[in-house]
């Protein structure tokens, strides 16, 4: 019997709890545990009633690594399965090292500034991985994970040679506010006001923010704006995909959104640093938080679909190969299956998935790995299998989903 | 020699107070009082190093009849000119038919909501004024105030029957910041989000807010976006215009700016209800005063014109006439002369006039009266005088400046 032990109580922690509470046969064990404990037997208590299935609980300190190891110590886990916050995944990983356990993270959180030092930072453990004997699987999300899966499929079972990919990352769900977010609107923030950034001929090539803009008609979906973004799946793939020519993101973002977020930003609402305000002291991007909907309460009332999917070029046998493998979820039918929508949904069924080869032994390696460095036939089944099916459209060579 | 007892120290008393000590053979006596003294005393400084002219000031509650009253019995003026919080004038009037002294306002908040009712009940003082000898002038500002003059100067001059009235309100000035307000933002937000009205026919006539919209051709400026509002003025002038057909009031508004105020309504910024934040209580739209850089602060910054006038049609000696009043502003020339911008200053300098007026004695009566109930000349000579001149355009009738 394989225990888990996730760490980490948000939107995200509930998709994948509850995913791995549908798959007992692998998941014998689960443990949840976060800093706020009653936030695990709020997630624990729904589980039980919804599949009869009962995880334990805990309380940890994602930051404090003494903590970690004890508790790790305690629970025995086969894997640990970090959806805490990005920024405690260096502490989690050294927890494992310590107590010689498998490791897994998803970038739920996207940090296009900081990211690439992260994860620079987490490729410099490979080789205390590899020494313990331990594996750590990178970015088992949706967007990196599931993106990179599809490009590693497509190069390990439809292309000889690989030369161009567009990642299309489209979230068509409406909440029916003017403007809520689905996350920490400083992290949304960070995206839109960030330099672009992509990869042809060899080397990364830097846009003004929002700079590239395209309208692309998502299957399923409809044409929807979409801009062009660095995302930090880029940086693996673009290791790992030999003989690329070129690879770009690009992701949707609403005309109103864009507009409340410039706003907002302007008169210094997305500010990080205290102001005084009638001898108290705010941090008006917390405020801004307080006066948000809670991001949770979205989940009921998201409406609409999400597709994410890739559009890779290039040769086979010869010829001209084009294809387009995408997802599509559906905010309600989501929410109705695991109480978040479609965002913590794709992010949390590949946490699940990932975790699930490792436990199984279809993915294994000592060391620290991304997604496209196993094999991704496993995985794409999976997805099928466990609420993400995805599809594939062989596109003729030069055609584009591109309007306007 | 006169003495005025002045109300208020914030950017239109500014203005007031120095065109006062600009026209000392009428001013010979200018008593500076406000809540706060060390406003009256700063602004009684600058004027003292500018024009030389020694102001004393005062501290009072203006929301106290009593403390009012103490006051003017201590100062004893000729005259009480209030540019304090138009919800002030009520006790200010209260005091001066206690005390036996005449009274002036300015209508230099825009209350479209309480406007009507703070008009009925200031009327509802005539009476009163009127047992005690002393005269009120209500609304001497420029809209209302000069606009309703220009009304007048048209009635009793130019014309044997006037038709329509259009008054068009435009600020073209530009601080450089993306969104700020030249005062109380809550104030903006009313009109903005306040359904529209005007008077046609005999009857008013109610729209959506900012529903009816022209780009009107603002001489000297230039086109721009202008959107019918309800301004308090238009309700004494249907009273006192006879044989009027149409009057209906229009401000200009950029893209920019409502896109600005629509997003904070949106996302809760502009509630005046407590937002319990973090253990602490704060009102939303305190907090965005905060954050917005500090009306005075745009003065020395704010470039560019402003242009308030009236559209008047109808005949003279059997014939159709239509004329365009005018007064434009230069928002640098304004602060240089007063360390005030524009907005301030086309409402003080008639406030200044309208008091000189009745000092003079050139405007009187015992009772409450609206500015178009005087005659218009000497109001007219006195604006090319003191620094608002005027111009007449003789238009062709059914000729407009609509553009597009």
């Amino acid at each position: 019997m394989k225990t888990v032990l996730i760490i980490g109580a948000g939107g995200v922690s509930r998709v994948v709890t509850t995913k791995c509470a549908m798959n007992t046969q692998t998941f014998g064990r689960i443990v949840l545990a976060s800093r706020t404990k009653s936030k695990c037997d709020e997630i624990a208590a729904e589980i039980k009633e919804r599949l009869h299935v009962s995880i334990e609980t805990a309380s940890v300190d994602a930051d404090d690594v003494p903590q970690l190891v004890a508790l790790i110590q305690s629970v025995k886990p086969d894997l640990v399965l970090n959806v805490a916050l990005p920024y405690q995944d260096l502490t989690i990983m050294d927890a494992c090292v310590e107590t010689g356990v498998d490791y897994l993270d998803t970038a739920n959180y996207e940090h296009p500034d900081e990211a690439k030092f992260e994860y620079k930072l987490q490729w410099a453990k490979h080789d205390a991985f590899k020494a313990r004997g331990i594996m750590g699987l990178l970015g088992s999300g949706f967007d990196p994970g599931v993106t990179n899966v599809f490009c590693a499929y497509a190069q390990q079972y439809l292309f000889d040679e690989i030369h161009t990919i567009d990642i299309l990352d489209c979230n068509a769900g409406d909440h029916g506010y003017p403007f809520a977010t689905n996350f920490n609107p400083e992290i949304n923030l960070r995206e839109v006001s960030s330099k672009g950034r992509y990869w042809e001929a060899g080397k990364w090539i830097e846009t003004e923010p929002m700079a590239i803009k395209m309208v692309w008609d998502y299957p399923e979906v409809g044409p929807k704006d979409s801009y062009l973004l660095y995302h930090e799946e880029l940086e693996s793939l673009v290791q790992n995909i030999k003989g690329l020519k070129r690879i770009r993101f690009f992701m949707t973002f609403g005309q109103s959104y864009l507009t409340h977020m410039k706003c907002l930003e302007n008169i210094g609402m997305l500010g990080i640093k205290e102001v005084e305000h009638k001898g108290m002291k705010i941090v008006p991007i917390e405020f801004l938080k307080t006066l948000l909907p809670d991001p949770a309460s979205l989940g009921p009332r998201t409406v609409g679909m999400t597709n994410i999917g890739c559009v890779i070029e290039g040769l086979k046998d010869g010829k001209p190969k084009k294809v387009y493998i995408y997802n599509t979820c559906d905010h309600q039918a989501c929410y109705r299956e695991t109480g978040a929508q479609a965002v913590s949904y794709t992010t949390g069924v590949p946490a699940m998935i990932g975790a699930k080869l490792i436990l199984e032994g279809k993915w294994k390696g000592a060391g620290v790995f991304n997604m496209e460095q196993f094999d991704a036939k496993p995985f794409m089944d999976e997805l099928n299998a466990q609420g993400l099916p995805w599809k594939l459209i062989e596109m003729k060579p030069g055609e584009s989903y591109e309007v306007d």
